[in-house]
């Protein structure tokens, strides 16, 4: 059995439970270089417990809706952050947890220019973008220790655009 | 009296001295995702004193070559790294140090699809895209601690294309 779930655009509010998005809000919280930049401060609550933090790069196939997956996955040591080297939108899916299984995920799509940054611990969907290059930065945590653990649902999920 | 800088297209070792560059190289460190995603492992050495990491948006104006300009800055509590929200190549400029004066600025030009990371306390120019929209996701130390020095030379430079 196939259950579908219906893509959502992301918003901070809604995605807020999961992580952050990092995005110009409204108003720059600086103007600095002599008035040629502006700077919107400190948007993602980066954590890890012990390792270090460090900068990858990951180039992702990309992926085409009606999107089939049946694999999540959480990092219990730290936050991971993903920024895109390019404008354009990809595809989050996130679910809540149940004592370690991942319950009622969610599919959204993310606005151009946006990166977006997983709570540590919090379960998500592999790296899923839908356009352009596929390459994003990552900014997560280093260290030898297992850092990854995933879940296989008994049937898959089909995320569809409305 | 204005001084030319000829622009160099940038590479791992020209940049060494003042940090790295964040890219995909030859080959992946692991393949991830099940087979759908290639991740080319911690290029950049991260570094802040006190403070926190944090992720912020910056959105400078695009400037035009040849490009002038005669203030240099750098950070002596934390690296600084810039992820372009976008492929485009964008303009880097750097300095060597010599008892608190940046001397032998030099100007590179990225790849497509690549950040850079300045090591703590380098000299460096302000932000300055050369194409499209102008939005990077910066990679820095987070405090109220002044972590900015700034050096304004007498004479300009100007960094001209070859």
């Amino acid at each position: 059995m196939i259950k579908n779930i219906i893509l959502e655009r992301i918003s901070k509010k809604k995605f807020s439970e999961y992580g952050d998005i990092i995005i110009q809000n409204s108003k720059p919280d600086m103007i600095i270089n002599q008035g040629f930049c502006k700077r919107y401060h400190d948007q993602a609550n980066l954590e890890i417990i012990g390792g270090k933090y460090g900068i990858s790069i990951f180039h992702a196939k990309i992926r085409k809706l009606p999107y089939k997956f049946n694999l999540l996955e959480r990092h219990p040591l730290g936050s991971q952050t993903f920024i895109p080297l390019s404008s354009d939108p990809f595809l989050v899916i996130v679910a809540a947890d149940d004592n370690g299984t991942p319950i009622n995920p969610k599919a959204f799509i993310t606005s151009p220019n946006m990166g977006i940054n997983y709570k540590r611990n919090v379960w998500h969907g592999v790296l899923t973008p839908l356009h352009g290059t596929g390459i994003f930065a990552v900014v997560d945590r280093i260290g030898n220790d297992k850092n990854l653990e995933e879940y296989h649902f008994k049937n898959k999920f089909l995320v569809i655009e409305r």
